[in-house]
């Protein structure tokens, strides 16, 4: 399946000059939307994941049905003050200024196998923050999987120790 | 299976008084959240639903393996700025002050059967408006579905003409 055709290019969003990739068709039609899930669901099975962990808010879209179809859990990350119970966080670095992700303290269990999912894999900021998170309360990111990549963000830099699977590339 | 020993309820969350239920223990558990996911499955099933519609963010951790689970779209409603196309939006009263949701124009099509998906029924604001998002796009709401409903809050009052589906109540 071209899943190309699904996504919406939209020119300067949320800024001037940025070529924002939209996947909301590609989520509205059932046979993309399975079609995507599958495959990452397909790429997980051999790496025998204990949890997915994936930033809100739309890591939760494929992250929570690869979770559903494997049979393990999810675990979100959030932004500070969106989780009730007790968390860690992370800062990192945006282009100005430094933004913050947290997960609760008992979301991943020390030794678990962690795939990583995100709808897209820009800077890898976001990424790199998330699997600092898992790495913090002892989890192993055996993977990290998204839609999409920007390849011309070059994000695969920040993320060189874990093995990545896109299903497209811009 | 007793799925209320998955909610951790937390005190005085997000402000005193709250009795937050939180539904990411029910999330990490494989087990529970397949099963959870596919108790909405089954009631889904008998409805013959076109697209799944879930309000951001947690509306899309069940919203979204249904609808994978089902082989239908998903369609997310999210706060204004979000989504990167043409919208619709509807203002709703909070206990002080207004709240925006939007759905993208194309994201419902006329005549659909939709049914929509959170985590938990509260006062029914946030599903009153997303029920009015997606008639305004000419959509039909054959139903919706909950994890858990605060029975004691009364969403249903503002819900009278949609069936209900909730696994647990408080």
């Amino acid at each position: 399946m071209d899943l190309e055709k699904y996504i919406a290019i939209v020119e300067d969003y949320p800024s001037k000059g940025i070529s924002f990739k939209d996947i909301t068709p590609l989520m509205a039609d059932g046979e993309a939307f399975r079609y995507a899930t599958d495959q990452i669901v397909e790429y997980a099975k051999e790496k025998e994941i204990d949890i997915v962990v994936g930033p809100e808010a739309r890591g939760f879209i494929i992250g929570c049905p690869v979770a559903y179809a494997l049979g393990v859990g999810f675990a979100p990350v959030r932004k500070p003050g969106k989780l009730p119970r007790e968390t860690i966080q992370v800062d990192y670095a945006l282009e100005y200024g430094t933004n913050t992700l947290t997960i609760h303290k008992d979301a991943v269990k020390p030794g678990q196998r962690v795939l990583i999912i995100d709808d897209l894999l820009a800077t890898g900021g976001t990424i790199e923050a998330t699997k600092k998170l898992v790495e913090k309360l002892g989890g192993k990111v055996v993977g990290a999987a998204f839609l999409i990549e920007l390849s011309y963000l070059n994000g695969r830099d920040k993320l060189k120790d874990i093995e990545i699977k896109t299903l497209l590339s811009y």
